[in-house]
Parts: structure tokens; C-alpha cells; sequence
């Protein structure tokens, strides 16, 4: 599909789509681009044969790229996208597989005036809460669901051909504005980061005073799961999309307080009721998961 | 151990009891009590084997039982000492089992005038969001940790006594006061329960408005498990504690304002130094449930 793919940013994602791309034989060669300090990850990846090459240098790791992959932390797309201006090309199809869209959207207009018509925005629903090339693996995006979220600017070739990218990693793509990715992922996804570390946060200082962690069990440590991701990359995450992430924060305050009257008010029936129609509604979304995936 | 094991409540607790019971040789008979409308789920036990026989009937399921365990949600309690206190024996040993001990106590001393030097209150750190006697397992116990909240008044010796029967079935057993094993599962369970329950109504509702779910991922779904709790149960519970568990709501949501205060003031410090905290507390968990067990 490719002659060479440029990667900036072999972690998790990179890492897992070069392993993908490499099976599925969608591109010649796999080039990887870092900085200086990311030498050491560059060099595991080329170890673990996840790419070929890699390039400290742009001009090199750009040069005769077909296809650039933008799979940084949200927080550097800015500054990615004007190492990119330098040795843009219009024969060259631009991805980013941010976990944000409106706001990487918005780097690159301010970088390049326009939303430029070959890049277009990314976002495979897939991860883990380890982080790093180490932890990439070939089947990340099988069955997982992919959001593209195309803005007027974007060529419509240029999705299309996105599109067909993903469907061949095995993804379900969806196509959406990015105002509707970042509202349904603020949700879906942000939120409950922001909420595992909040309490884990908050019940950490309580453990270092009173052994509480000694009694806490299966069901605290799934809960908390998402608590052990990347705290670099969820406070890109929750800064990018905090417009969206704001009103669930308070929104879930007054659920709370609603929960805290339930309570002190001895209002059985609210309580039972919330919790009937949440497990009701959960059962909706594994349903969902095993039937559509 | 014991002659006769009578099981009030014979669901995903009392069954998994039953099981280990009978796997370890601590029982002669086991027999199960239960209201009418109990008559289905105690029929199920019995063909399962988990227990010999089963009775309506209180006065002949207590006859000659020398061990009672109280398996039932936490809000049936009184009405559960109610009907024991007419048959209470001296030479018997009494245990419940529930999530939360301070009320379970108070419901005793209500019934009973004082707590019976025979009752011992204990809960074992085990379960799983199903629920019923088709859930039960034999090794539920094994290497989970247990807590037991004498008071006073409880004889040391039935103590020693259920001490024992807990680390033949494999448990890690805790002495607590009430108060503190309230505190700690307020902190480490129920309000984890509340909050899963919280979150996934509010989310819920928006999803009938705009189909979230379907882009919800793996970290949504470990999240999200313990709202798929019982709600009968976790109503109990919840209202049961609720004297610990509305400072902790208090404070989470003061958590949240903090953590909506860092997004508005784009203070990304704060944001990734309570990540940091978070992930680093989450880390120490882990460690201890895998030293420890």
C-alpha cells in the first residue's frame, strides 16, 4: 500500500501499527523519527525489528515517505507539525492517531493557516495502560473500533484511502465531526481516567495513614486499572479536551450530590433505582460490544 | 468441626461457604433456611449438592445445629435476629457475613437487648458482581483476606473458635473494631460501588440520547464492572454505611472540583503530579496484593 511509512512516535500505538503493517505487508519499509532523547526507545524498536531504520534527523526520515504517522502525546503535535511544514509533500498522505481531535485539529491550522488536504485526523479506540514500544503488539486494532474525524479542508481521496488503511489492520472505522469524537471520548474515556486517578489520588493519602489498600480487593483493582495509565499522556489528554471534559466533571458532582441526598435523606428507593437502571445499562453496552464486535 | 452448619441465605456467599465446607470435611450436614419465596433458589442449592437439605421452617432448621451463618443482604438482618432469637442456643456458634459490621451489631443489640456472647460478626473480602447460588465456588475464600469486628461483649473463645474455621478455609483473618473495618470498606469497596454506579447512570442517559457506548473500550468495561453489581444488595450496603460513606462523597467531590479547577486554570502541574500520585499509590496496591497472597 506504501513504499515507506514514517512513524513520529514509536510507543504503544506506533509501535503496534508498524507490527501490523508489517504482517498485513502494507508497506516496503518502516522508518521511525525522534529526538535526540528518544534514542534509546528508537533503538529498542529497531532492536525488537518493529521498524527498520530511524532518524534523529527530519529531512532523512521524511525523505521519499509515502505516508507519515503522527503517534506522539497530543501536548507535541504542535511542535511536530512544524518540524512537518519544513518538508511537507502533496504526494504524501498525514495521519494522527491522537486520542483528542479538536485541538489537534487546531495545531495544525495554527502551524499551517489551513487544515492542510492530505492530513487526516485519527483515532484507533484501542490501548492498554502500559505504555512504550515494548508493550506494542500486532493485533491492537483487530476488531477495534477507529474514528476519523475529516474536517471541509480534508480530501475526500485522502480519507478514503485512510479508511482503507485501517479496515485492512482489521479496524471498524467510523467517520464523525471531531466535536462529536471529543464529546462521546470525554465521556466514554476521559472522564473515567480522570476519575480512577482522582480516587485513587484521594484514597492513596488515606492508605499512607491508615492501611487501607490491605483490604481492598478484585473489585477496587479493576476499578482502578485505567488509575496505572500514562500520567503524562491522560494530562495531555484531559488539557486538550478539557472544554468538553468541564461540564461531565460537574455533571457528575451533581450525580454525586444527588447520591449524598439519596443517602442522608434514607431514600432507599433513589438509590436502588439508580443502581438498577446503571446495571441495565451497562448490560446495554456489553451487549452491544459481543454482538457488533 | 461442626456437627450441623445452618445457612440463612444461600446465594453466591453462603453457597461458596457451603462448598468449601464440604470440600474440607468441616461439616457433618449443612442445611439452608430460607423464607417461601426463597424455595426456588434453595431448591437449586440442594440439587447442586450444595447443601443436604433445606427448610421454611425455622425452629427445624436450627434444631441441632451447632454452627449458624447469616448470608443474607445486610438490610434483612433484624428481621433475620428476630426469628433466631426464639431458638437461640448457648451452645451454638453465630456468624454473619455481611458487607458492613456496625449496623449488623447495632441491629443484635437492638434485638437481642445486648450482643450475644456467641455472635461474631465477620466479613469475608470476597465476591464477584454475580450473584445466587449457581455463582458460588469452592475456593472463593482461599487466600482472601477476612475480617472479623468483635465487640466487647463476644466471647473470646467463639472468637478463636470461627477464627479458626476461616483459616481452615483458607483466609487471611483480620481482627478489627467495627468501626474501622466500616471505614476501610467504605473507602476501598462501597464507595467504588457508588461511584461505578454514578457514573454509568449518568453515562447511561446519554447514551439513549447519542450511542457512547459503542465507542467505549476495554478500560470502560474493567471500569464499569462492579456496576454490574446487585442492586438490592448494594442499596443495603450503601444505605447501611452511610454514616462513613457521606464524608467520603464529600471529599471525592471536592477531589473533583480540584481536578476541574486544574483543567479551567490549564495548570497542567496539578493534573500530572495527582496522575503521578495516583499511578504511584495504585502501584503500591498491587504490590502488596501480590506479596501478601
Amino acid at each position: 500500500m506504501f513504499k515507506r511509512l514514517c512513524l513520529i512516535g514509536v510507543g504503544l500505538i506506533g509501535g503496534s501499527i508498524a507490527r501490523a503493517v508489517r504482517q498485513r505487508d502494507l508497506a516496503r519499509q518502516i522508518v521511525g523519527f525522534g529526538r535526540e532523547r528518544d534514542k534509546e526507545n528508537l533503538e529498542s524498536a529497531k532492536r525488537l525489528k518493529v521498524i527498520d531504520e530511524f532518524f534523529i534527523d527530519a529531512q532523512s526520515a521524511l525523505t521519499d515517505a509515502d505516508m507519515v504517522v503522527i503517534a506522539t502525546p497530543v501536548g507535541a503535535m504542535p511542535s511536530v507539525f512544524s518540524i512537518l511544514k519544513e518538508a511537507w509533500s502533496n504526494q504524501t498522505l498525514y495521519m494522527d492517531v491522537g486520542s483528542t481531535k479538536g485541538n489537534v485539529i487546531e495545531a495544525a491550522r495554527q502551524v499551517f493557516g489551513v487544515v492542510p488536504e492530505n492530513f487526516v485526523p485519527a483515532h484507533p479506540i484501542a490501548g492498554a495502560e502500559k505504555s512504550g514500544v515494548e508493550a506494542s503488539v500486532v493485533d491492537l486494532f483487530e476488531n477495534k473500533r477507529l474514528i476519523l474525524t475529516p474536517v471541509p479542508e480534508t480530501a475526500v481521496s485522502a480519507v478514503a484511502r485512510i479508511e482503507e488503511f485501517w479496515q485492512r489492520l482489521g479496524s471498524l472505522v467510523s467517520i464523525m465531526s471531531p466535536d462529536r469524537h471529543d464529546a462521546v471520548l470525554a465521556a466514554t474515556s476521559h472522564l473515567p481516567h480522570l476519575l480512577a486517578f482522582a480516587l485513587v489520588d484521594m484514597l492513596g493519602r488515606q492508605d499512607e495513614q491508615s492501611e487501607i489498600f490491605k483490604f481492598a480487593a478484585g473489585g477496587f483493582k479493576d476499578f482502578t486499572r485505567i488509575a496505572s495509565s500514562d500520567p503524562t499522556m491522560w494530562a495531555d489528554i484531559c488539557s486538550a479536551n478539557r472544554n468538553q471534559l468541564i461540564p461531565l466533571i460537574r455533571q457528575l458532582m451533581s450525580e454525586l450530590a444527588k447520591m449524598e441526598n439519596a443517602l442522608s435523606g434514607e431514600d432507599y428507593q433513589q438509590l436502588f433505582a439508580t443502581f438498577t437502571y446503571a446495571r441495565n445499562a451497562r448490560q446495554r453496552f456489553l451487549d452491544q460490544l459481543n454482538n457488533e464486535l
